[in-house]
């Protein structure tokens, strides 16, 4: 007998997919579900937000509900979807105060409205806190997937990287590094950017990079069935990443790469594009190639060294450990 | 400052919904909400079950997991949709071990194909024992909503009342009460008969009874601002409810009325439908009549006393208070 905490969340999703039937349009396994109504593509996701795993020290309830929408947004956005509403289900123990769910779904709705639409519906019941948020969007053109890269593709990512880990350290503890902070809990998903990067049927592959840049491009190489170079010098370092690294010793590496939290979209794309995406007002930044083969590499200094997959993963590590 | 068990779950959905921007098609307040895209008519729903308060003793996990994905497709039958695919976001205690998740997921495979439907995607977060299900559904017809019951109308139900609750207290007290105990734990989904009723333009209103027919017939009527006449002889008794009632000293009226966990549908239509109901394969029972005012009444030997909303009610009240 294995336990969760032995799998690990990744591969428990590896063995309940092969346990599963489906058939939809764009079946399990991708950052949402895409089923196809009448011509229509209905794309949706859900994610699990809890106060034991994202509740950050300083965060008001407010946000904490804007942070459990961000995630079932940006799960849309990297679908290149326009979002058509969210479900909120939220568990409380039966003690607390009742305007922390006011407050949780305020900060839904503001998020919900930020990305133009709504909350649909929901649920209450006593538990644990947490979210069950459910996204809906709706894609008028490519259904953006995580298996199209290929060799030769660019690679790129919208934003920058490290913020909402830096943000994290600096809520924990007790820095007052502003932008970071709100990376981390205010984070945007990229809504314009991936109707964008469908739209114009510019995007082999698009991920959100939630999980940590490293875990994405795995997860983009393991389903193309390609390789990846990924340039060091070439990443945007967020804003407060220089500061809490230096302050607390915590590699710039790390919260880039592995730390996760940024909503941002990393993305595929045949070269002869990049004229189109260099003169929209998508702000992005190339950092590496696609290439045949199978091996995620990290160019520094010119010297390629293996990019392993170090995001998060639920059930085998805790927040705190990583953090 | 109240408590949330001090407001309870159903005064807090008024609360939050006064307090959220609104604007689909079926916004929240009804079983589902409904988006219209590109013409079609998407209904979708979400609902949590967990181990604290829906695992009934003896209950497998792969039973646990139909139960999950029943509550949510029952309320896409009560709109009147065809069931268009289920996410599950489950939270489970780091050390369970992993053929829970699988017999949970499998459940909930096994629900959704009897359903005609199956699991889009989902979720899995360390957390307390529970499922988190959304369900989608297409209305291709009539969407059934909970507020359009006018007087004259009359009242029906599909099935029959109390199996769930008599299967749960049989469980709880190891009394073998075969019907009862499936009907508690592997509830069906009355997916056939929404269609129907959506689809010949029968139904003015309509309501799963999850929560105890009391409580729905409060609900429909609040909504259609009408009142209601229900004939305590006109009710089908469920299996077991009988011997339950007998063995336990439960009486029969907390089982069929207010016990909840029976998931039929509560309707209501003209008179000049029932012709097509008769001659219909729907099983269903003609309890009653839409009346004009707010009175929700219970008319027993011909004497109409008033039949208050006594259903489930989370936060306020423990399930361990009730059975």
């Amino acid at each position: 007998m294995a336990s969760l905490e032995d799998v690990g969340e990744r591969a428990l999703i590896e063995h309940v997919l092969k346990r599963i039937r489906g058939s939809a349009y764009v079946g399990p396994g991708d950052d949402a579900a895409c089923i196809d109504v009448n011509g229509s593509r209905i794309v949706v996701s859900t994610d699990i937000v809890t106060f034991e795993r994202h509740l950050v020290k300083g965060m008001t309830m407010e946000r904490f509900g804007w942070l459990a929408a961000a995630v079932n947004l940006s799960d849309i956005a990297s679908m290149g979807a326009r979002p058509a509403g969210i479900l909120a289900a939220v568990t409380l123990p039966p003690e607390t105060d009742e305007n922390v769910l006011y407050d949780i779904m305020n900060g839904i709705d503001q998020c919900a409205e930020f990305c133009g639409t709504e909350i649909l519906g929901g649920d209450t019941k006593p538990g644990q806190g947490a979210v069950c948020g459910t996204a809906l969007g709706i894609c008028e053109h490519k259904v953006l997937t995580r298996n199209g890269a290929r060799p030769g593709d660019l690679v790129a990512v919208t934003g920058s990287l490290g913020s909402a880990g830096a943000g994290w350290y600096a809520a924990l503890n007790g820095i007052d590094e502003k932008d970071a902070l709100s990376a981390a809990m205010l984070p945007i998903p990229r809504i314009d950017e991936g109707i964008f990067l469908s739209g114009n049927d510019i995007a082999t592959s698009c991920m959100d990079i939630s999980d940590g840049l490293s875990a994405t491009a795995n997860a983009i190489c393991r389903s193309s069935g390609a390789g990846m170079d990924i340039i060091w010098e070439s990443l945007p370092k967020g804003a407060g990443v220089d500061n809490i690294s230096k302050r607390l010793g915590i590699p710039e590496e790390h919260l880039m790469l592995d730390c996760g939290g940024d909503y941002e979209l990393m993305f595929t794309f045949g070269k002869e594009h990049l004229k189109v995406l260099n003169s929209s007002d998508i702000g992005f930044s190339v950092i590496g190639k696609v290439m045949s083969g199978n091996s995620v590499n990290l160019i520094t200094d010119g010297i390629a060294g293996p990019m392993e997959d170090g995001g998060y993963e639920h059930f085998t590590k805790d927040r705190s450990e990583i953090l």
